[in-house]
């Protein structure tokens, strides 16, 4: 049974990848899609389609439009959502598709460092699973399979 | 036609009170419900009501048990929400009530000053209205009564 | 019984003052909601609230931020709605805030002349009755009551 | 991941063609689906199926039922709408598919001239994104697979 | 607490007024609605409110417009559905109505005599309660009150 | 696009299989489902799984059982509806099955003589579509491939 | 702001009882509802209003449609479920209650003595709160207030 | 057409084996889901995977957030479920997944042994259909493809 997971969270590293090979590494029948990963594209992908913006916030609406649509395409199609959440990159957006996902009822593993305990205790504990790392998560997706 | 308003969002200053004065001023016919604002017995509720806990993380986890629940009670009854966003404390918990909100098809504006458009930018998106001041969400609110 | 009941369509003429005082004229224990009917107020509310626009179509968007919440707020608190169609002004929004309605189950009324029959078939025949008057939109709700 | 999409609007030129094609070049793993195209079909598929009817308002009541009914199936087997609406027909018929398929939760795409700005203003503010050009629609879909 | 209990059925003949009188003597706090009962008008009210139709085919389709508004009006208004079916008239409303509040998760209670058992099976399966009588309906409703 | 049409009605003759033949000459790709049509086993079915009941009215409740779960799954599963009702069996079945469908949103078209439109008007005005053939509805279904 | 709290759980000693009492003490606005708490007439509901069953097994399905029946009537109304699990009476129908109290997104607290952790672990991690006594579901309730 | 069955309830014995024999058997397409059924796998994965836990408490609190994770995405998945209640484990957990199926609106078959008749009986009314074998509950499947 293939299962489509979104992968939510910063778009400044290569997270994706590394939940990728291990997922492969281990044979899991995973269909994995998220965000716009390219950041530059993704800030500027409202001006690039609707053309120059008068200013930065309509600039930006823009490009959530954009970011937001994919977002909602990609998200119904997901039947698991991970949501990293970086110590550097304190990014709304991820709690926003978290939030969204579990509002639709889609089993939702968050992945923070500790040092994000307290200010995500919240969704921590509305989500399913909350874990420390990119390999628990993984793990916990395997256990589907076990 | 009373209206119920959560007001979600930072509970480090008196935002809410600066609301309702405001929508008392004008006679408008709210109610307004929200989070527990006393910051030290939203911490630790969990303990004082299920007792001590092992460590942080499991302090954290039953006040969350508890906040959620009541967070759940109250947006069941709201015919609209306004998430506020404050420059000093960047609060997943805002996004993920305003999220929850959205989901829930309840109307919702957010509050939040420029220094946080880009940020925002996907969650202003997905709101019905964003704006720089709690007059403005009034306005907002206020014109269902004209 | 006391039912809501939101009048969408045209606000360039008086047509709601006409259903309401039609209905006290019946005693119908009914309340009315709908749309700002001031035009101007109603094209020029983004701006007003929100501040200047860089265009047009900026101005037209912050408008429709908080229009399409005040419908949504009104809506949702709805348990029928009249929809009027007349032969002037051939708004779109009046087939959003019907079409709106019929997914949300709401049972609704569409008032057109006989003029607009074919270009309105689809949407008439999802509607739960289409009439060419207001007396008899107010007879089909009055009905509800013998 | 194979999307449907549904192309809501005027069936009076073959836009549905153009959309296709472009679709095609750039390999885009999409299925369209749509409204009959050919316009007396579409007028008289009632009286075709059930007989004639006795007067205009009923023939067009008859090819509603067929119309909606093909409507209904379709929009729910698709992924993402987009709406057109051009100068020339003003079709509500549009307004009410895309209005439909918005509160149905689907992604949806108004594709409409500068023109028609303001009379579309908020049904534009309600769907997801809104552009001026075939070009501009297929960016946006394109978009998911980048 | 009071409920409102929506009584489907046959309007052939008083079985509603047995009801309202029996559950009075019994001060259960109930609100009664239901179809229109006098049956002329019933049959006839979509020409007396749309006009003259030009067969019994468009007469009985414009009543049924006007009858399944009332209906979805004060059906969505209902806590309880009684439903009952006669030896006489075996009305399809009847289990079109008692279907669709099952649908809606509306608890309901079907009333039917013995000799209907046979063709009643699944849907009385469905539904919450079947009884053979007026009295054992009131008993199950006021059982909600001990 | 291969739809799925579950065949509501009444099982005493072979309609399913003309309906079958006829879209299987016209190459229609649709895959028919619907309820158990040998009617000694449908009404037994109770007590050939579940042993003897006590009387007709606890066999004709265990084989409702049965025969419910096999119109929930697969009634779950369809896309399209076609409900039949004949002149000589007039089943509460078939009204339910329509009911619950479209309730469920599920497209749904009518089938019956012009001797049932009056005891069907409410059922009929509520289906997408009416008409009074096998061939009139395949021809409604095959519209949607045109 | 009243709620309404549904207690669900054994019905072999009067919690209930002391759940009012307490929340009275503090002048909580909170109407309460819960099943029959006569156990002879809950079991014997069925047959009291239906007659006589064949045997226990039907004796049983007859009082749970009465049962089911109520319940569904009461936890609709409700905003709040309070789950409690004795030791000695270890009822599914508590366990029912509390699944579809969650599955209907109602806030749910769970009241269990610590030596039913372990076989509770899965519905309490479900629960928004589980506790170990009525004092504390009180206290949960009453921090709603605050 | 194939099903997808979640098959509830304890992990004590092999009953799971016997139902996919037996189904293989009769060639039923049907593909079996259910929970993690090696028992000490179940009850520790917790700690497995989020690392050591300060008491029974948390550790049973940590295994159910991944155990109801895997039992929420195949539930999703799943057409039918069947739940059986043995004599000697008289586990919550089943009826907990049989209630939030049966919520879910999947159609759902109850296996217990006559001496859980009263017990159950709530539950078994609920549910669509209830039987005393694995035997039975294949037939009751395998009357879909009659």
């Amino acid at each position: 049974m293939q299962l489509t997971v979104y992968l939510a969270g910063q778009i400044h590293d290569d997270w994706r990848k590394e939940v990728e090979a291990k997922s492969k590494e281990q044979s899991l029948p995973l269909l994995f899609v998220g965000p716009q990963t390219n950041h530059e594209r993704s800030d500027n992908v409202g001006k690039n389609i609707l053309g120059e913006q008068p200013s930065n916030l309509y600039k930006d609406n823009a490009a959530s439009d954009i970011n937001n649509f994919r977002t909602q395409v990609l998200l119904k199609k997901s039947d698991v959502v991970i949501a990293l959440f970086g110590e550097k990159f304190k990014q709304w957006n991820t709690a926003m598709d978290a939030s969204t996902a579990i509002a639709m009822n889609i089993p939702t593993i968050i992945v923070r460092p500790t040092s994000l305990i307290h200010p995500l205790k919240e969704l921590s504990n509305k989500a399913n699973v909350t874990v420390e790392s990119i390999d628990q998560a993984i793990e916990v997706i395997s256990y589907i399979y076990e």
